[in-house]
């Protein structure tokens, strides 16, 4: 099976530093992304054809990031019956509670999977999910991740045993 | 000057309720209007092709009301420089805070003019304000309502002060 | 290709009202599905077993939803690298912001992919939604819907237009 | 048509970082306005003065910044009709909601149109959008940099594209 | 020494319900006052003759009841030297939060004594303790209530212990 | 008449940068006053102690300063019928809500006057404005002030004009 | 060992309907209990007689229960260094965040065990767990207690079961 | 009596700031403590088997610190019936109020004690008043240090009488 491609769309290129998580993950399971920058107000007609021709254009999952009204993961998906991933952006105010309620508070029939704020780490992990569903490779790849992060723990969880349980 | 229209535009008809507020006041002024419904994610291409010759159809300001993610009064304003009045509408859950800063919080060069949460008696009055910039006639029946608003709330006055400071 | 199946656990079987509108997306599209009720706190170790055994299974995407300290979704997903969609339940108090917050605000790692508060329909939409990134009929029938879905607004519209704007 | 000026008022001066972004958005349009500090609680008898007089002197449109308890817009609007627009300004503590609340959350018959946290630029914008609705040649100044304001994303969205799509 | 009067000043007549409470704990420890309905927005000139010609008139201490975006009691104390104490009254939605802030962010010189959301009852305690700083029966009078107030806890407590702790 | 003193308690020495704008209009009127640090939770009995005795030790207003779980003018509060004035202190999280709320929030019968999040200075204005009720005095040189306040804004406002109205 | 007592505190009468759900696990578990009503407010003596003296009388843990501005937790705890389980109850306005920061964000040295808004039965349950960890019996108790939980779910997890996945 | 240890276990070691305050404490009364990182989401098996083994190990109440969505409180009282203390832990966004949600609003029969924002020190004094309801010495050591905080406050308060009273 040919894998499908993420693509991450952001508001604005100052969601960049946010969004490298999510470019990073990507890299790192090899999962073929494109980065585009629309925003729902400013260029709604580049972010509307991007996506109506996602699923053709080989998409599988598209993640968007916005701060403050942050309606953009919303207008993609909108746009597309594709699974739609939203990161609500902290801005200057209120801490990003203002993106969150606009990702996440869709009206029915429009689903947007919306992760933490400033959650573009997992927004990219949730994208490889939806493709490794019927990718046996990619889920034991996620699998052994997972093994990995505990490890990880784990091995944190030892240096502070060692520092205070002595 | 031939008057401009005040259109109204709501994203699902359970939005009645509130937006009637709206239209009995511009009844009242004798302002032209219309009212759509029209979804900015199930029907965005309407919403969209609505604002985008907004201007051209002779509208003068436009409303919107909307609910949760409330990303109507966003998606219109995106698609025409006419001035674009919010209306936050409360759901079922957090009260309005969720439309509120989705209508609100907007991006620099895309202003929504937001008013309280089911305030669309407010989004009419300040939508024949912005009419009456440029038209003495319907200025002095703003400043005689006003008047009469005051007259209103003293007649209140007269009660209260009778029935308690007697 | 033989389609995956939806799970479907809750917190408690008096998230049923909400769970209820999930399952008949699920019916309404036809695709299999299985529900459960699991607590994250009462029952861990069935939580636990559910999400370790999902995709040998044959789930192709979990939905957990749970009020409160809404910890269900992301228990599930702490144990499985399948899809977890988690749909935060109003409670008694605070309007369900606790269970908004429990839910989508998780670690690195471990997404789970959040929908509106009580949005369980936009839940079971969101995992066909899934499912139909590699099932090009199911895709076709989401599209078909959502034409549907705005041609039912648009109707509703020249309801409302032919009552106001005569 | 003779333009109609803009007035621009501040509760302190200390609110003119924020004030001066809607200054240099009038600026590059060539609409005339004028600078004041009016508070409403402490020159409540200026503020008003101002208010009252607004049209007569030739005002289309006022735009009023405070922070905390920001009673200045409302209090603007009490003693005009023409259109009030408020920018809720952060201060020290609760990130601008309390301004936000104050400004919007305006009663019936009194509107305040209100702009985002700290939302200069836009109060602009609509004060600008407001006096173009009746004014051919600065609407179309409007349309010209909204199409400027989308190729400066598109831009940034084609650097973008280079970096990571090569 | 000749007692003050408590002026007492709602927004609108629709506050009633909650100023009630204030009315009758004045009528209890028979403190004269006065009953008024003046608007901030809706009759700016009464509300503000009001305030100025307070002291003058005989009033010791001014409680002013608004909700919403509560600017009443802000607007009574930027044209009065006189305590001015602020009941932010709960309106149809934010459950009072958004008159509560408007009430009690008050800047530098100009304060209010703001009292619980809908607190009217001691809005109405705190005038008398205010009246009572110079005046020994009233200040008697307080003290004697505050224990009567304790023996009523005390005597509900007994109930209690005898339901439970037998 | 002799003039009252004020009582100052702060919950701790670290509110102490906070409670000091509070000392210094207290000086700048030659109000009398005590400072104590006290805490609710710490040292309860002698917060108790200065409440009980506040009346008869010739105190006129309290003022109570405290952050967090901010019980402090409300154990005052609980000791004493003379009018007693909250500042909600800022503590290092949630931006002095919490504070806002347990200093506000007080049940029926024991009013705290509370004032805006760190607002020291307001709260001895406050206290100046109670002890000025029957001391025309106090009451004049608030007037004062409060002119001189209104002059410094416009002494603002024309460096303002100048910049930007040539 | 002889068991220890439960104290349970409220501020008013009116919190039963929300206490009681304490009483009945305590009964339920045989755990000894005093019920009473002190205010921190209006019986701040008799609060802190029964906190000073609590442990001398046997107590082991004591549960407080109050709303608004919610001080008797904190109150008891100032006054004893045995555990002391604070319930905050949801009141007329603002559910219960209030009583929840009230009672939660107290200061170094006095800490308040804090449970969910209204959570008295979870109160109860945490008294009862303290009790138990010097008392096997009591913990025997609660594991079994647990275990019927978890079989209460997976009993309604059956029903569930046989209604959807037939 | 031999004393029970107190079980410290955090999400991640980035919470070791927090926590440290909470082992300083524990070392300055020479409870025997143990430190752990375990994840609720990262390492479920883990931090599970801890929870499970936690009373046969020796440990008699269980400190959890975690951050955002923070389950790791509950999911270790999920697994134990011993007396379990939260300590939201604040992260980069939403200043805690997420982890406070989500550790406090348990549902009924799970309780977590929980503590305020980052108290770290609290959580550790609550483990020592749990462990001190049936260890008079360990009893008697609180109630000294209760004595000596309030002493420091007072040597405090006597700091400020002497510069600001004199």
């Amino acid at each position: 099976m040919s894998i499908k491609k993420v693509g991450i769309v952001m508001g604005s290129d100052s969601d960049l530093p946010v969004v490298e998580k999510a470019i990073n993950v990507l890299k790192e399971y090899g999962v073929p992304f494109e980065v585009h920058v629309y925003s729902a107000h400013r260029t709604p007609v580049e972010a509307k054809e991007f996506a109506v021709n996602a699923r053709a254009n080989g998409f599988g999952a598209i993640i968007a990031a916005a701060g403050m009204a942050a309606h953009l993961a919303g207008a993609i998906a909108a746009n597309t019956t594709l699974p739609v991933i939203g990161i609500p952006v902290k801005s200057k105010n209120l801490d990003g509670i203002d993106a969150l309620l606009s990702t996440v508070q869709m009206p029915t029939g429009i689903p947007v999977a919306t992760v933490a704020i400033d959650g573009a780490a997992n927004a990219a992990m949730l994208s490889i999910q939806i493709l490794a569903v019927t990718d046996g490779a990619l889920a034991a790849r996620l699998d052994k991740a997972r093994s990995e992060g505990a490890e990880k723990v784990l091995t944190k969880n030892r240096a502070i045993e060692e520092k205070f349980n002595a």
